[in-house]
């Protein structure tokens, strides 16, 4: 807040050009810039963004997300704002945590070498989404208390000075010392020899301190790190003791995770029966995934520094040796499991599938093409209401089944979860479970035990409907909304099957090709963008299969970012991937002889 | 070669664990481990890989290629391998290139905090593929003569130990001194600050020296990084001046990389003359490149450690203002190249498909979501031959596709590298341009001014063929080969046509519409997976149409990685995507209704 207030004293927003990285932290910047009155709004549809958004404000440039950018996206603003003492200053804010990725490392490493002038403030908060890890985060711990080691240093200067000179030798000697003193005894000094000038620590809560402080950094050439030391939610109630709740504000209706406690298994019996209330994936995830870590050794538990998001802290509170938060990087995390899946255990890396992109190479290189035995457990794999398009998780399918070797599979339930679960620790080779942030027990309809095995490859029937009629191919939570279609069809004496295809690679081929060569039509549903995902696979297929009568048709997303809204489940309907979209794809055949969708 | 040595004496390599970062540094370790016999069919057609590779050797570990990940890989391994003193050892051989990889500083990050016990060998040849570039770099180079420093540091300890001491105040603020001393004449402080023991710099060249410094780091607690300076091609004739020649060994065949010279514009009616001989994709793009940017100032090129092989060596001399090497750190590159877009330049990311891998998340993020005009020009799209699975630039389809406001494109000869090029240049959003490492003058058969305009989603007709008959859409130089077998089928009278594609994304909705409509049968070709690719996009579009009368088939590289091979066309050959592919799929049609793929 304070710092907000001093650089938009200090700078001209408008003119000069700041970043602001994982820009939930810029909420006082949209009210000083225009956006007080509609502050209730936020997250909520029709609402403010939950980060900053170009189309809301000029003062808001990059609508991001994820972390660690802001310093890259700085620098190459200000290779396009010119150079000489007049041009637009380019700013980078930045927070520990985000300062442990790679990427922001390597935007260090070129701003330090090149020439440009940029402004990179490091706020610094100590406490980041949970905690910072790493080394650099005891780093910046060790220069909150270089001052001391400062101060005695200055004395010994002056000690030293007065010495009587003994000598040339001694002369430059105490030049070399002199040098060595100014790098060691100034905090920081890791940044220096990066190239880039560091200033600090300065308390950031001092708002004339700040601005007196960028008043005087802001001229000076190259890259320019400020160090602020900040409390995280200074002056909110209940922030200290309580860090995740105040990092991301939720306005509006609570999230739907209900307790893990009033898990239901009614039997296929009631498949008409109403939705019942369950967990959340995450917490079916974690419950299983805890159960069966205690019955293997081999087992591990990664996050990237999601420890609660992933829902992993029982995890890690009662195994904690085989627990291992990385921080804000994706990139070791994946390449670190892979280590761990040759050395025989069997990792689990809890990764989101929207921050799974950023370890895109590692899952190709340390992991596909090694063929090993990594689990990937993808939460917010779908649309995730008010966080909006930085963290929809909605490409995985496509940017994982083009690579070789990978098992793709999505839960249509809690129960399947843990057979996923399972099924997943049991494979030779890498394997992905992607679900979505809701709740886990919508088709909770069919006793565990009269399932049909959970192998790579193999789809389950839910309802035959009509043989010669409409089949929906669902994948994930998906497989409810085709029920609920199914249900409301059968009212209209429109019988549909339903399978819930479980994997989106490797394909069920022989049930595929039976329904592709019987059904008049085949519907596949999918929480994942049109190009490239599960519906493509069915097509993919299908172009291979000589007897082919069915007509196809997928329901995904269309091919558009989906804005941030208040529910999920008004994202689905914009995207055409609900119940109610599925009925109209059915009753379109039955109308016109061909799908729509 | 001398560490090689060092490292097979002191440690057991088939119990301890050795990762060799981007591995074709492991020649001599090849040598070493029972392959000597076999080091002539290096990179040939059923012969040794050009990395380490676990199929051939128990020594050999993962198959890698790309740079910056054998850290986290050591330190997942090192938790998989026990603790306790006798637990088998984990190392990892790093060059100073890679270390400037976010992923490396994510490891080191890490593996500082961690109390794993991991030995990090970082081999500093001071040359990297071109240079090392960033900070990182120079920060290395002043560890090399920081001895000097060392020495003046120790002589004034002896100095101050022999003033006598003037009471109790001096006596602390002397301790202090001495530890801000210990920090700062030891090199390597920084490394020291993110909790990793620094030892070093040593010489790499003595094999006796680096024994003994082995045994001396082995048994030490957390994580060792061990500094060895060496000189790249020591003993390699011809080494010292052109560093690029012998990083990457080059046995058997030349590739094929003809001079500029002999481009030709041959005219419409020579569609049956022989190749012409012409440059290379990548000569085609940097001189195309190279003239843009002559005549428009907003235009820069950017490469993440690959001038030479993007072909922008001739930019960075000419051009050296709007020239950046970031180093290997793609992920910068790329926010770095958005951040450039935004501020109204026209940044041009010459990556290589499978390095943009790396990058992935910033491509989604900093440029797809914030809609920028940042030009891809991905080398390499596509198989390389001797390079292998590691290098294959054939994923890049699937994950750009997915990403919404992506305009995907892939000339088919040099003169289209040009108009392509200008058409990115002009567009509002962001293009991927994608070629592979070949001649790119196969299709150079009709003059620029004869071919269709350059516009996102415009396909052109090559040959109508009969109306009734198959039709071939090819990508890129596939075109080539359609044309190739076109004029193997007409001279049986089987009259196809052909279509260069041009996009995989915006598709020609209108030509395709119409050709799905009234052809019998639509052959998709593309150097690319099959999952998600090019023919999936047609895939997909088609199952959107109300009549379609074709049957589809989608030519592609099938579901595994490919193997290294002498040259690329065995690789077309071995994946079914060359010419005589679509010849068999053709007569396929029209030997039994179907085509077969």
């Amino acid at each position: 807040m304070e710092l907000t207030v001093a650089l938009h004293t200090v700078f001209d927003l408008r003119r000069d050009r700041c970043v602001w990285d994982v820009s939930h932290q810029a909420y006082p910047h949209k009210i000083l810039t225009g956006r007080k009155g509609r502050f209730d709004s936020l997250r909520q549809t029709g609402g403010l963004c939950g980060f900053t958004h170009p189309e809301e404000s000029e003062y808001d440039l990059f609508h991001t997300g994820h972390a660690g950018t802001s310093i890259s996206l700085a620098l190459g603003l200000a290779s396009g704002l010119g150079s000489g003492k007049d041009a637009p200053h380019a700013i980078a804010v930045i927070g520990d945590a985000s300062l442990g990725a790679g990427v922001a490392f390597e935007a260090l490493n070129n701003a330090g070498a090149s020439k440009q002038r940029l402004l990179v403030i490091l706020n610094d908060n100590e406490w980041s989404i949970s905690k910072s890890v790493g080394s650099l985060a005891r780093y910046l711990t060790r220069i909150r208390s270089a001052r001391v080691i400062q101060r005695a240093g200055q004395e010994i200067h002056g000690l030293l000075s007065a010495i009587p000179v003994i000598g040339e030798r001694v002369d430059r000697a105490l030049d070399d010392l002199g040098e060595v003193m100014r790098h060691a005894v100034v905090p920081g000094h890791v940044f220096e020899e990066l190239g880039v000038t560091y200033v600090g620590p300065v308390n950031g809560h001092d708002v004339l301190d700040l601005v007196e402080q960028l008043e005087r950094v802001k001229d000076l050439e190259g890259c320019v790190l400020l160090h602020l030391l900040t409390e995280k939610g200074k002056g909110h109630p209940g922030a200290p003791t309580h860090p995740e709740r105040v990092h991301g504000v939720k306005p509006g209706s609570a999230p739907r995770t209900a307790g893990a406690d009033s898990r239901k298994l009614p039997g296929r019996e009631s498949a008409v029966a109403k939705k019942p209330q369950g967990p959340a994936f995450t917490s079916a995830f974690a419950d299983a995934l805890l159960k069966l870590a205690e019955g293997d050794v081999r087992v591990h538990a990664i996050t990237a520094g999601m420890p609660s998001g992933t829902g992993l802290e029982t995890f890690a509170e009662r195994l904690s040796l085989r627990f291992h938060d990385t921080g804000i990087t994706e990139q070791h995390a994946v390449a670190f499991a892979a280590g761990m899946a040759k050395a025989g255990l069997r990792p689990v890396a809890a990764i989101y599938s929207t921050f799974l992109q950023r370890a895109y190479d590692q899952v190709f290189q340390e992991v596909a093409l090694q063929n090993l035995p990594v689990l990937f457990c993808m939460d917010r794999a779908g649309l995730v209401g008010q966080d909006g398009p930085t963290h929809n998780g909605v490409f995985d399918i496509a940017y994982l089944r083009t690579l070789p070797n990978f098992v793709i599979a999505a839960p249509r339930d809690a129960t399947d979860m843990r057979r996923m679960l399972e099924m997943g620790l049991r494979q030779a080779g890498p394997v992905a479970l992607r679900y979505p942030r809701a709740n886990a027990s919508g088709s909770e309809r069919i006793h565990s035990s009269e399932r049909r095995e959970m192998l790579p490859g193999r789809a389950e029937v839910l309802c035959e409907g009509d043989p010669a009629g409409v089949v929906v191919w669902a994948l994930g939570p998906m497989v409810d909304c085709a029920l609920e279609a199914a249900e409301r069809l059968a009212a209209d004496g429109i019988r549909i099957g339903v399978v819930d295809a479980r994997f989106a690679k490797p394909l069920d081929g022989e049930l595929l090709a039976r329904d592709l060569s019987t059904r008049r039509a085949l519907i596949t549903v999918e929480e994942h963008q049109r190009a490239g995902g599960f519906g493509s696979a069915v097509l993919e297929a299908a172009s291979r299969l000589p007897n082919v009568r069915a007509s196809l048709r997928v329901l995904a997303i269309p091919d558009r970012f989906i804005e941030h809204r208040t529910t999920r489940e008004e994202q689905l309907e914009e995207s055409g991937i609900d119940a109610a979209a599925v009925e109209r794809a059915v009753r379109s055949v039955h109308n016109s002889g061909h799908p729509v969708g």
